[in-house]
């Protein structure tokens, strides 16, 4: 069955001057951007949840996103066909990696064994659409938030049978990633987190959370898993409080934990700004710690104080967002997944083609930008000018440790006041603007 | 001269009946809440920043606090006048603390040089002044923010010469806080964050401000000051984006520098929400990090934007404060600082008196309200309760490293759903209601 | 059937001092606070959504709240037990009111007809229960926003068919609320607002919705149904923005369209802190515009910005409130409606009565506390001195509109500069606590 | 002298190439844009008080900024001084217009009288560089929220003396503004709000606003005065809360004082998001009432919570507001006055151009882009084509007051359940990404 008749094939590079709505205008798989093609830069991944998922329901409302691969009334017949037509879709976007959380690919059973079955036999069926068509999977993950069980929390659950629950999950979903030959692996902690600290041991929780990540790693290893595993930060929604609220509490959580070394960040900008950070923001902690994984490729309505969940088209974010990227030397195991959903009322299958297109293309003229910026250098240069003085006697001692609060005391007794310079802000977003 | 005549000689408790508009209706120092007196609970600090130095400017108005210790022309002369009006108001508000910078109590000199020998003498000035009231000092610190030398960052300035101006004024601020016999110094970080990231290079900045403080660890121990260090979050304001954002953030850094047992946190109410963390939630994180140090009593306005400082008077959450004091068994070094002020139409010093008599009562219900619920037990129990199946065999061996994930997949395969519990916050919330 | 066995006859009055979670330490129906008993004054109403059809998903998770009162295969079985669960927990709470949308209380049929059918069945069902118990409706409203067909907008939809089925939904559950003695009537236009404007002539929008209400009026006039028709605001949540987002917004248009007469508002805590005002605010806004209606009793978390809409428990918010409703000379039409859910966690029945009873009782220490605040009379007699010099001369012109700017400039030019007076607010605040 | 070396004689256009960092690489003055040119639609002006009387204090920093115009003792030499800095910047830079307050231009003198000598010799002073120069006023204003005398409102302060103050200084602003031959005249009520509702009689305050309004269109009116008048919303800072808080509370308020005839909008970016808005949407809800008349260009940051006045550059914003311009039909009186500062650390005067310069071309392609998605016509005809059934039958006679409930009811018996169409977001966003 063909399940979206609107593209026959695939979609198409188009340029910029296209009225194809159905076109890249931007994107170009194969056009070479430095040392790399658009595809190898980018790493596009389609993901499974919301677009083959989603329903379309929100707090107020019930699904309005009613799919022609959800008809059939057998479980498992209506699991195939959705893995049909991602693939089908997959294929005609053109986008080389997907994602998937266990419970999107086979639906839960009525046991925990009858679940496990499921997902392997749908393991199975998704390995051999990936060898028809060659598309990867960027990552997986375990849904450990959906299901009444975890209303309490999965690893942090006050009860350990919920625990332990979460822990059989996990190790089934390693084990169909490391199958499906999965780059990484996901944590996103949805309620790893509490509602209300009056019943909440906060430190008791963070140590259950911490054996759990431990026990991941170890059977990771165990089973010879090398995909790179990664906790995705995110403030709240749907708790009040989750643990893993943004890049610097994740940090601080692996440092405590001894997990530094064993687990790299899945950014969002959605939950960056949930946070109060800027996307630019958290890549940048992320990336200065060497824990800059791969990138949930959405973007929220600012104003707005919920997961909108919405696909990126400003070319001027996807610029910054690209500049971090190229800054790390571009991406090794992650890549940009599309965490976005088309909007409740964009209920046909061509809203779905529309919402992946408008931001492959904005993250193509983000590439194509962020790669020019740095050709251009002048922004490096403005920036290597205005630290330049560390390089001279003074600074060289004291970040090597050689010079004492009374030396700087003596310093600046002998020397006077220090020469201010402008921090130039506006004269670096016209340069930027340059670009955009 | 008598700064504050509106209290002839002090402040005193006059019951939770009066409507004496000057006397404590909750706060008695000398009563005992369990094993101490509310003054030894407490720890009530008055600042000397915004009590004295504050002149109700806004980002669109001029000063409207005129204040008789401010008339003299000469500026040393002014500065006396202020620390004689302060110890007044100490005296009469009957708080056994107060906390400065080292730029309230003396004014800016002509040079660096001029600048120490004036603070000297105000160093001098305030021992008097303690030793003759038996008003201590919490804490000092170094106004490293005001100044335009500063616009760029202090420790984290593109400049070194900046960074040993900054670590300059630290040196003589350990030194004055030490001469004062000050319980502790803070760092608040007003400047050290970013505007832009465009002109930002954030890991050598943070390297910086890790430096910074080593150095002033390695000075404090250099002069014997055994005072605690502490690092106060604040998401922004000034800046775009301080370092320091949270709690989280702070440990984070401390972790990653190695500067854990070295510094403890100055957590402040209004900070906490602006990071869009609860009070608690952020005094959870420090406590359970054993990082807990002290606490800049105000609050702010949620549906506003930036810092109003102002006075708490919430019984409620005074008691949430309260209830992790008494949880990490009471302050040691650090107190409730009034980081507060006076709203900018409250021009009158009279309005300084009811700011802090307000506060002070509101913490002192809180208090008694949190000694209350620990004596009490319901809450406690029932937390206990909540988490007493990780007791048991499965739990206990999962949190000592016993237990696999494939351990786990067998136990849910044998053991089933688990039982789901309540979380029950609606009747915890209706138990808090009933102390507060 | 008995649903909620916790509870045998019904809640009662145990005092302040009292431990049984299921009892009344406040609320005591028959006390008379002033020329009303607190029945009179709170006239709490339970909604029929979230407390009887509340399921507990979130957008991460399925339904935690099973009930027993759900369970009956036949659609129109479930709702009469549903019904008669509701009835059961109106008495043993003993609320005196209930609220409705038509969808709650009568599931969506086959057909429009259908539909409308099964509502009148529903209608006659709980007719009965009322007349049984002495319960009575304080509104209804219908749902207008669950069913895909909505998810454009229904009033303000781009199709006017849509429109069509919307006001025929009102029709009958207008009929339904005057047959039901309902004292008032709801409009809460949860998808009357845009996605974006891109897509949106907000104009043509604004002007289909009023004349959606003119309709209304009318049919309310054409049927004798003399409660009260109110709209009520919210910024956003479900859509991006909402027509009616706060209680000025509102007031514009109903001015705009010349509805000021025929609706009042229907006010929400947490529609206020959503739209970043605080709720006595609102009720201010409204109450000065006479347009006070009545109360959707909940709270939401001001550091999370969706609607949580959760029990209120806190004393000093309840006396803010109340202070507002007194000022208006208390409800008419209008009372408290709980329009509050329990946790996704307090998945129990009996949490419904812990999230009742401890609301109520908040209420009930903010109804003592507003009315001894009027009694005290102090914080009266300070705003009335406040204003007093606008009862001298010039004060007087002015508002008489016998003064031009030209006087007023002579005035100044004679008479100088003003004396400045303190806003007082940390005292206002501190008499505030004095009855909290 | 000369103020501005950096730029010998004008800011010229060096196309979108350039690397010079003082030319307009989009603003073509003269260049035509369908029926105007771009100078007609942009009507750009320069802000006095940023530009010229910045400090670049915040509220934790002294004051950056340190002007050449600034350095005179004599208060008025320095007023002339900063008046021939302002118009060697407006003419380099080439803005056809310029903005004021009455403090800006002339320093506070010793009384009333004299402070309005000062204004009158200023507007002498400044009439004579207009006519030298051809650079025109956009509008005037009066500084009523800076002196102390402010504190507790202007118009709606709860002293008449401090009323008549505010209005004396109007007169003289608005004749000042009639002299000087200003398109408009505008009110922001900085202070005119409260800090707690508790010390505050909101209807009073807002019937004191009303009269001082109608005070102002009485004496404007007499004096022969035929600009515009505007009211600015801003939700609060410094205030809690404004009573203008964002444009629907600016309507009402227009409506319930009978002043809608006689006030427009003035919207600032930075003020819309502040109050929970887009700028475009605020720009609707005036387009739509017919009460657009001018803009403060700026743009803040989303995610703080205070005005920094930032220069906006990114084209998307530049777009989605001249969208709204040109769909008005473009500007009468107003223009985009550029509300907007440098950052404190951007210390130089060259700093200045860089942030006009950056925003001008900003404007200037969000102009063309503007003008082009009009001619293209898709969006306009996707949203034509979105509301085209309201053209037939049922659609006109509802619209017309023609179909009652009851008519609709029978229509959705007969015609059973509307087809649902796609909003198409996704489609539209990526259509205008075309054009930016």
């Amino acid at each position: 069955m063909v399940y979206f008749p609107e593209v026959e094939e695939s979609v198409v590079f188009d340029g910029p001057r296209s009225h194809n709505q159905l076109a890249f205008k931007h994107y170009e798989a194969e056009r070479r951007i430095g040392d790399r093609t658009m595809a190898e830069h980018l790493r596009f991944a389609v993901c499974f949840w919301h677009t083959f998922k989603g329903t379309g329901s929100d707090p107020f409302g019930a699904p309005t996103l009613v799919r022609p691969w959800d008809r059939a009334s057998d479980p498992m017949r209506r699991a195939m066909d959705t893995m049909d037509a991602a693939f089908e879709f997959f294929v005609k976007l053109g986008t080389p990696f997907w994602c998937f959380h266990d419970r999107d690919i086979a639906p839960e059973g009525e046991s925990f064994t009858d679940s496990c079955e499921r997902l392997s036999r749908m393991v199975t069926y998704a390995k051999r659409k990936q060898d028809d068509t060659g598309v990867r999977l960027l990552w997986g993950t375990a849904n450990l938030f959906s299901h009444p069980r975890y209303q309490n929390g999965a690893a942090t659950c006050p009860d350990p049978h919920v625990f332990a629950y979460a822990a059989g999950q996990v190790k089934h979903a390693l084990e169909a990633t490391h199958e499906l030959k999965g780059s990484g692996y996901v944590f996103w902690g949805g309620r790893e987190g509490y509602e209300t600290l009056l019943n909440t041991d906060m430190q008791r929780e963070r140590d259950q959370l911490a054996r759990f990540l431990w026990m991941a790693v170890e059977h990771a290893e165990s089973i010879g898993f090398e995909g790179q595993l990664y906790i995705e930060p995110k403030p709240n929604e749907p708790t009040k409080h989750q643990y893993d609220s943004d890049a610097a509490s994740c940090l601080n959580f692996l440092r405590e934990y001894g997990l530094m070394g064993h687990l790299k960040l899945n950014l969002e900008t959605n939950h960056a700004t949930l946070a109060g950070h800027s996307m630019p923001h958290e890549l940048r902690v992320a990336r200065n710690a060497g824990a800059l994984g791969s990138i949930d490729a959405n973007v929220g309505d600012e104003l707005l104080g919920w997961d909108t969940d919405q696909f990126l088209t400003d070319p001027r974010l996807a610029t910054l967002i690209m500049l971090e990227v190229l800054a790390m030397g571009g991406f090794t195991t992650g890549g940009l997944n599309f965490d976005a959903k088309v909007r409740r009322s964009s209920h046909e299958t061509v809203d779905l083609f529309h919402g992946h297109i408008g931001s492959m293309d904005a993250f193509a003229r983000g590439l194509v930008a962020a790669h020019a910026i740095r050709q251009d250098g002048r922004l490096d240069a403005l920036l290597e000018e205005r630290y330049a003085a560390w390089n001279g006697d003074l600074g060289k001692r004291i970040l090597a440790g050689g010079a004492s609060l009374a030396d700087c005391a003596a310093f600046v007794s002998r020397s006077g006041e220090p020469v201010r310079k402008s921090g130039r802000q506006e004269l670096l977003e016209s340069i930027l603007a340059e670009f955009v």
